[in-house]
């Protein structure tokens, strides 16, 4: 293929991606849905004008990482640590009731016994993982819109899906580690090492190495963050910040998965937690997100599109898909709901809270699409993940606004 | 290769990239220079840390196409058209006689009889090529600082310098489409579609697509302003707009290599044109260049250095390095200064606009990396390229400085 082939590709990805984007919008879903039903129009499964090649994919990853770091930056460290212990308690919740809820889920619909280490059980705990992380976006843009963002019930659903977002990686990382250790382990540096020292079980090995990056990282960080507040503070706003910013991103990607064998977008999520606390951290996450919808961004969305392939879908996976939806918005309404209830908050804020919670969105799609690459997912589920996101992101803001709505008529 | 392991590349790259560029300016040299010598020393020729890789090559293809659009883009047609007639006549000249100068140069020094269809004669006529487009970036800047920028001199440095872009893209078209007019013809739609119309000379063909392209690009161009215009007005810097216009930028460099067999970077100049005069052209050109400097600007200077090989660099290669700085310059200094001349100005102020014109870039590197692509220069002449650019960058700020202070103590 001559190099000019691929900018045709690019063109109808970007024009198609933006195109449904907007009328996503205007139908009030959100717009990654538009640009995966853009991929999906332009691949395979429809006009055939786009292929996956092995550049618009690596592209793809490049999107993911970038979505990852994003997010790790919008991270506000401080406001966490205030909110503290309770919105870590309704976040756990939040994370291990759906975790539980999904992994019943595809055990009983595929009658797969609960036998640790086999193949298929692992599928089924991955699905759990990927009803894990709640998008807080859309639940935030509609309590800013009602004006309850800054209260107590507002704080409390941020803080606990932004420690959800933590909770959940590292129970990603932690299951992608376990399903399969041997599997690769001879690539990664410290699995050679520690195989050298001391011959050990497998399933010890990848805890070990899951612990010992997440210290390292903190230890590292912590060094990595000193330079850079040096650097923020002599060149505020200059180019080298994000330049040197989006170079940790990839370096902490590679190196997580070469010395521990540990997910790239783990890697990328927590070099964005380092950076979260910079002044410049705003403004390296708006030269990220340039980067971003220009390109990455869009090719990531449109490429899990152009990876589903919609003539598998039969009437198993559409009742899977509906069972998928219920199950992973009651479990995150009950987990958080009844967390938020236990720790004294009246029934109704509590609801207020699950409902909340229960947003899916990018990072949904991004723990499918990486159990897409390491085997635990096949790609006909994703349309599971996009329903979800689907009617998650239609009905919050419905559901809060009539919850709300009901409150100010009982106050008047 | 493992997806992750790209990522490496990417860090070392922007990091080296960026730290060489600082330390270029700080050195009065231009930031690419630095970026260069950064791919130099990664690559191969001597730490041997990164690879050319297929998925690099095409990332810095993209950088390419960003670069040319911004340049198109930063055109400003109605100060073209006011300077007129006068800096058209210095363009001209400006382009022509380092042209003439550069292929006599090679000719000469390899003693290559000058025979119209022959591949080695077609190399001189290319190293002329790389020798016509002035960057007058840095000519501006000096003058701005002088406070000379809006005289007439800096006013016409700026129109010509324009201008020079525009004849030295269809020249370097041009030349590329006759050099081997056959080749790869079968690809083109356009030349097939000719040969089973009516078969003629592939000169003629050459020329009458070349026609083709431009007549088609202005008639389209004007359709597509309009329609981008709408949207300007309607919609003032949303996504959208850079978004659509770099989906042109694709589209026109694929288009001009699939139907017309025109380079791609001749595509995406042109499409930069056809924008330059919206009112949001300078968003546009904003968000390029995050995307340009954050990645694919980085990734394509040092791709240069990655792929030049300094252990190929003999006596012989040097001398020609020599020969070809001073041919540039003074061919640069000759052609605009007589023609500035011819036009009236004062013998001092001539110069003054010879010395102007004289600045190469970026530009330069980019045909002369078209070249090696069509196989018309080899990656050791990429040395010459980068010491005309450190001469020529380095020298004109500190020759007009003196030119113009003269003057002042004269008029004292």
């Amino acid at each position: 293929m001559e190099a000019f082939e691929v900018f045709k590709d690019l063109a109808i990805i970007i024009v198609f991606a933006k195109l449904f984007g907007l009328i996503a919008r205007k139908l009030r879903a959100p717009q990654v849905v538009g640009e995966i039903i853009a991929g999906l129009l332009i691949g395979p499964s429809v006009l055939k004008i786009v292929n996956l090649s092995d550049f618009i994919s690596q592209m793809a990853e490049i999107g993911v990482l970038l979505l990852m770091f994003s997010a790790g930056l919008e991270t506000n460290l401080k406001d966490l640590i205030k909110t503290g212990p309770k919105a870590l308690a309704i976040a756990c919740a939040g994370v291990f009731v759906p975790l539980i809820g999904g992994t019943i889920l595809y055990s009983a619909f595929y009658h797969i016994p609960p036998v640790w280490g086999d193949e298929k059980f692992f599928s089924a705990i991955f699905i759990g993982v990927i009803m894990t992380a709640t998008s807080v976006s859309i639940t935030v843009e509609s309590l800013k819109e009602m004006g309850k963002l800054k209260g107590e019930i507002g704080q409390t659903i941020l803080s606990a899906a932004i420690i959800d977002d933590v909770i959940g990686i590292i129970v990603l990382t932690f299951v992608i580690g376990l399903k399969n250790p041997d599997a690769g382990s001879e690539n990664v540096v410290l699995m050679r090492l520690l195989d050298n020292i001391y011959p050990m079980n497998s399933f010890v090995k990848v805890i070990i190495l899951t612990v010992l990056f997440f210290a390292v990282a903190a230890g590292l960080g912590f060094g990595i963050y000193k330079l850079f507040k040096l650097a923020d503070f002599r060149f505020p706003h200059t180019r080298r910040i994000p330049i040197l910013g989006l170079a940790l991103c990839f370096v902490f990607a590679w190196a997580a998965e070469t010395f521990f064998g540990i997910a790239d977008i783990t890697g990328a999520y927590v070099a964005g937690i380092i950076l979260c606390s910079l002044k410049d951290s705003e403004y390296i996450a708006e030269k990220m997100d340039t980067n971003s919808y220009m390109l990455f961004g869009p090719i990531f969305f449109a490429s899990i599109g152009l990876k589903t392939d919609i003539s598998e879908i039969n009437v198993e996976i559409l009742l899977f898909c509906v069972g998928f939806v219920i199950v992973a918005l009651a479990t995150k309404i009950i987990g958080c709901g009844l967390m938020s209830r236990a720790l004294r908050f009246k029934w109704k804020d509590s609801l207020k809270i699950g409902i909340g919670m229960m947003t899916r969105g990018e990072v949904a799609l991004i723990v499918a699409q990486k159990g897409l690459a390491v085997k635990m997912v096949e790609p006909v589920y994703f349309t599971a993940v996009i329903l979800l996101i689907i009617v998650s992101s239609i009905s919050t803001p419905i559901i809060l606004k009539l919850l709300y709505a009901s409150d100010d008529k009982a106050k008047a």
